[in-house]
């Protein structure tokens, strides 16, 4: 089983995973040549090679872990992390140790193998975001978990091993390091300033102007200040929430 | 000119540079394939082609910038950072930032292009570490700056864009967000424990043994307990000292 670690001089976490050095890829790093046109674990007819499926949306008429599904969620068949047992957190002298319990699931967000999030259609990305949320849901209710991470490697330069799109989601039994200090930073500023720093953020882009990408009712689409990456983007609902849950359960302006 | 940016919400500094885009390249990014052979700027005689060299290990009856020298130092061609003129310290809103004054060195570690550091004699390492420990003295009398880094990318994957072995060397006007967490949270434990992290840390390593990868009088070489990649190591002196410069003039046992 893989543990997570603790550097005790930042305490940053870190998940050890022996497991995960075992994952097939389409890729034979560093080349980038694509296997394209092999086998494909995600493509619709290979659902028996995944793990059973947890959410999927298919037509009633339909058994689970068939065929006729538009989106499809399983837990990912080399977890970083396990589902079943109970947190169990170790001292070993200066160090901090738990051991590896978490979710790791794969949302695969299309049965059409070439297609991305900027070719399908924008139902098919509300719908991709309903899972993000009925996934959220579900797994907040676990009393084990205390952050859960959505995230999506596209090509193979960002690490995907597998070329069909789809996201993850890791549910940590920790809150990391950088979304803490995220926390405590904004409580400070509201402390100091009775304002979010997020509303703040959006409001002296707006009149700015220049870092805006895009805009509707509901999201504002920014190019951040300090950017630590070129096209690195933010999407902020305009509103103080404290979450992307769906405003009138309707998810098409953040589509 | 670049500038350096402060993400309003986590505290951590960026360099915005255009200048660095305009970099030559050994490497046809994203393939591997090396231009071997092709013009080397470290390489001697081509030293009309770098900036004058500010440190260089030559013969007495040899010029500066010209062939005889076992290693070199210049401002880097395509600096981050300029070295010349005052701090300008600016607000905008919520924004920081700070016009892009700082040092960006080489350090050419040989004059054979295909050398490396793992296959370089010991005495021409130690002459490194020195080269390093002048550059350091050199720069610390600058007020202007509150952090120098010494970093060596080696191979196209980690980001080197000419494959003559040679390492970086930028001075800051800021404390780097990682380093002002190591010392504080170094502070932190002192106050708990009136002891220091890393003393500590390096006993409780010894006396395990498991992540020792090598050690001499002076120093320890380990694999952290949380290490962040595979492979990473970190190497400690074993006496309580605040920095690597030279015990009773020597850097033999470090090399």
């Amino acid at each position: 089983m893989s543990e997570l670690r603790r550097d005790p001089i930042t305490g940053r976490w870190i998940i050890v995973s022996v497991e995960r050095g075992k994952r097939p890829t389409d890729f034979m790093s560093p080349s980038s040549q694509r296997k394209r046109g092999g086998f494909c674990p995600f493509c619709p007819g290979n659902e028996y090679t995944t793990p059973p499926e947890i959410l999927a949306f298919r037509p009633h008429d339909t058994k689970p872990n068939s065929t006729g599904w538009t989106l499809r969620v399983m837990p990912n068949k080399f977890p970083a992390l396990q589902i079943y047992g109970d947190l169990n957190k170790m001292g070993e002298g200066i160090f901090d140790r738990i051991n590896g319990i978490g979710a790791h699931e794969v949302i695969v967000e299309t049965p059409e193998h070439f297609l991305s999030l900027s070719t399908m259609p924008k139902k098919a990305v509300e719908d991709v975001l309903w899972a993000y949320y009925l996934r959220l849901t579900d797994l907040k209710k676990d009393k084990r978990f205390k952050y859960v991470m959505i995230f999506k490697n596209e090509g193979e330069v960002a690490g995907a091993s597998l070329e069909h799109t789809h996201s993850q989601l890791i549910a940590l039994p920790i809150i990391p390091k950088l979304v803490k200090e995220e926390m405590d930073a904004s409580r400070k500023y509201y402390d100091f300033k009775e304002r979010c720093i997020f509303c703040d953020l959006i409001n002296q882009e707006l009149e700015d102007g220049r870092r805006v990408i895009y805009q509707n009712t509901g999201y504002i689409a920014i190019a951040p200040f300090a950017s630590r990456s070129p096209f690195e983007t933010w999407i902020l609902p305009k509103t103080h929430e404290p979450d992307f849950y769906p405003p009138k359960n309707d998810f098409s302006g953040l589509a």
